[in-house]
């Protein structure tokens, strides 16, 4: 995002940023207003800067027979400094969901799916650096989309992971939490200590090479035993996660549901700092009140 | 930059951003921080982020015979979506200094090095097209760095431009201009025409992929017209810059130098949230005073 139009809740129309790609003229108020979940103003324009279409692609699938074989592979990557534009995790409850969605089966119970983009040479190195990281943590297939037909193929069963755990009839609380890219293992650990610990259904998948797991607990929304566990589970993860140097949102903010939470990740003083930068913006509290701060000060 | 801890003037300390890669808890201190210039914290720690050393990389120079074919070369390599690594240009005055100052010569007026970086096969191919944009924007002479010393020599004139510069006696106002990356040939125009219509000898260099220029106000300190002549040129620059799209800054920031003209960029109502910004980090003041805003509200 390189510029914003935006209009103040006290009325004032500004723009902030330019259409060149270096700017520090004044503080950077597009980066502030980027993610703040319309608490400070109102976008009304954005200036973007495109990057061009990448002349090649290639995408791969990768089956494991466990969650950990599929994140050594994850980790190798990071470790060879290879990043791909895409890895995308989906864990067994995950697809199996996805499975019995779509009627699709799959040659083990995890998939990675890894995109390359970029210029043809360095797309052919790096998809073959990723297929041999595969093979070497174990993959019990690796298959590679030879057009566009079998991309989309692929990307439809990332795609679906959503639709299909929400198809299962139990209530889905998603949360986005992303950890440093090196303790994404650590993460997935996590997860199978809650699963155990609060008897809970646990579908994780997601951005593994960015370390931004969506981890779903999986509730009968009739059992408010299942509910209470659910809720002890999600402090838990968000505590844990903290804990882990990562950050209990990833990408879609604090909003209503994780207000409650705020306070596990910022200090006292930097909410206080935030809300002083709010009153900046907004004195009169009329934007978004109740989202990412939940209560009055 | 991933993360800060700071030290607020009223005593707390802060820490802002995380080690993940994405975070989007709370308003995004951590670039409203960077490029603050002192005026709303003390910054004690910065968490980076690594990138890979590329393990390829290639290095050109292109002598022109004048600057506008030489940004005729940049222009073809933007619009051709080519993003080399580095698109540095130095004028004739520029290259000139450098030449006294070295006393090495340069079979053209103009010199543009490029350098690309990547993986071995995408920078084969990225320098070829560099190469080609060069010689078909008639390019007098393409000469590549086969080795690390040479690739050294190349950057060696870039980096003696400032200091040769400087070794004329003269006096060097130096600016760092920005505008977008299309508007690179308008920015030499103005430059151009600001040389003839104030009579100064004007020497720009710089980032020309990304739009960002050194231009350099070169006056006889003794003489008192030639000051007031750098003074109005300078004005003209910064209100040009603007009127492209551009920013007075792209680099170096406000600082006490330019406080003075931060009205040509920001509308008042701008200034006056940044105002409000600064007072929520620092309701005393004590901050960098003079900096940034250069008089009270």
């Amino acid at each position: 995002v390189l510029a914003l139009e935006v209009v103040l809740p006290t009325g004032e129309v500004l723009h902030t940023g330019s259409k060149a790609v270096k700017n520090v003229v004044g503080y950077d108020l597009t980066q502030l207003l980027v993610g703040s979940e319309g608490t400070l103003a109102i976008v009304t324009k954005i200036t973007l800067r495109l990057i061009p279409k990448p002349p090649a692609r290639e995408t791969l699938a990768a089956a494991f027979a466990t969650i950990r074989d599929a994140v050594n592979a994850v980790t190798a990557l990071i470790a060879a400094r290879v990043v791909p534009a895409a890895i995308e995790l989906i864990d067994d409850a995950s697809l199996r969901a996805a499975s019995e969605f779509s009627g699709r089966t799959f040659p083990g119970r995890v998939l990675l799916i890894a995109e390359c983009d970029g210029s043809a040479p360095a797309v052919a190195d790096e998809i073959a650096r990723v297929d041999e990281a595969c093979r070497s943590a174990g993959a019990l297939d690796v298959s590679r989309a030879v057009d566009d037909e079998e991309r989309a193929a692929l990307w439809l069963v990332r795609r679906q992971v959503s639709l299909a755990l929400r198809a299962t009839g139990l209530l889905k609380i998603n949360h986005d939490v992303v950890v440093p890219r090196g303790r994404v293992p650590a993460l997935f650990e996590v997860v199978a200590e809650l699963r155990q610990r609060f008897d809970l259904l646990i579908a994780a998948f997601g951005h593994a090479g960015d370390g931004n797991i969506h981890v779903n607990l999986m509730i009968d929304p009739q059992n408010a035993a299942a509910r209470e566990r659910a809720s002890a589970a999600e402090q838990q993860l968000f505590q844990r996660v903290v804990a882990l140097d990562g950050s209990i949102s990833g990408e879609h903010g604090i909003g209503f549901a994780k207000a409650r939470y705020l306070h596990l990740e910022l200090a006292p003083e930097q909410i206080a700092l935030l809300r002083r930068v709010k009153a900046a913006f907004d004195p009169n509290g009329i934007l978004n009140p109740g989202k990412i701060f939940d209560s009055a000060p």
